[in-house]
């Protein structure tokens, strides 16, 4: 390989130099909203980002709720509705329960137009055998979300991370990497960028949304293995 | 929690003491088949498993192809072809390409019969834009091998392993986990205690065979992830 001496080159067969993969965006001044945010995975990742100095807004169906819940984590956390929040913020996860997912973003179309929204719901059942990953018509949350959303840059990130361990006051570090999908690169470095604001976290970029539904499914798995082992289990990429 | 004072007690509520989940058994004396060894994944397989002092047989379609891989690896691995690798082995790993994965286990049916079998077969289709999970009938691989299998006892593991990795001579330790996954807690040790034998390498349960879809479709996010990171990932799981 030869390396462009000018950055002018007329060569158009010459590629530009690979770029870091590491070399990711500063997002310390982005608003982050927590769509979902009263519940035990929201609020556990509305604690951590503004624990790393994120402004973040935490969204529910009502005001109220958001409120007493923002004024609980303290650390300048705001609360709103689910729409207000949408609107205030730069960069929206998605953290609503699967059965109100398609509702709750279908309502907020418009207040999500143009906004990044990072989806982190996982479809499951549970029986007596435990946890089981549901069929959803459009291959994963993340890409109904997509489909219900067209004027917004969903991405999926989030998902194997232990509400009791990000609610835990006492756990200075979460050990694990975020797996982080999407369709632009651009996109995904931000929530990369996003993830690695949070002692332990790793932003690692793993596919487009057709490989969500893998990701979000393996939370069932990741459900077994706590039981076997009694643990709060997450997942390092090896080699990485 | 009160412990038991004998081990007669003739309190029936009262459990046993969990099993260390830890606690595996022993499977340095038995004999690992490799179905579909003369690929890549299935030689660096038979690779591993002989190197750390596994009696393995490769099997193949024709018999003299799988002497030939079998001559190559050294290390006391002899070859045969499919059917009387299954009849001498205790373990019979599938590592068939996913094209021939229905046809080769039917036709397999009763010399698999009483076998544990551990499916590590990821079905996955290529186009521009790399690697995407394939829909099956049965709903994975794994499943598809118990249906196909009514009298073995299928299990599923060794979905995440770089096959460059596997087959590097270099290579000292492989840096992973294998999920393993399967119906019986007896079967699952077994496959986990092999996964152990190999330096680098340990085997965790990973849930239900309902639940090997996704971690089979995990390799088409690996593959992603190797491309953008120039690695050969594998996954950890943290906190167990």
């Amino acid at each position: 390989m030869t390396s462009s001496t000018s950055p002018t080159s007329s060569d158009s067969t010459q590629k530009p130099p690979a770029k870091d993969p590491w070399d990711l965006p500063d997002v310390s001044g982005l608003v982050v909203g927590v769509l979902g945010g009263t519940g035990d995975q929201g609020r556990g990742l509305a604690y951590r980002l503004a624990l790393a100095g994120q402004k973040v807004i935490i969204g529910s169906r009502a005001a109220d709720r958001a409120e007493t819940a923002a004024r609980e984590l303290g650390l300048g956390v705001e609360g709103a509705d689910n729409a207000t929040c949408a609107r205030r913020s730069d960069i929206v996860i998605i953290a609503v329960p699967w059965e109100g997912h398609a509702k709750t973003l279908e309502a907020l179309r418009e207040d999500l137009a143009g906004k990044l929204v990072v989806d982190c719901v996982n479809p499951l059942g549970f029986d007596k055998q435990g946890a089981y990953a549901l069929k959803v018509e459009e291959g994963s949350a993340a890409q109904q979300a997509a489909a219900l959303l067209p004027d917004s840059r969903v991405t999926a990130a989030f998902h194997h991370l232990s509400a009791v361990l990000l609610q835990d006051t006492s756990v200075e570090e979460i050990d694990t990497d975020v797996m982080v999908l999407g369709e632009s690169r651009a996109d995904t470095d931000l929530v990369q960028a996003l993830a690695g604001r949070i002692p332990g976290m790793r932003g690692v970029f793993a596919g487009r949304l057709r490989g969500a539904h893998q990701v979000e499914a393996m939370v069932a798995n990741l459900i077994s293995v706590n039981r076997r082992y009694k643990a709060h289990a997450g997942l390092r990429l090896t080699d990485v």
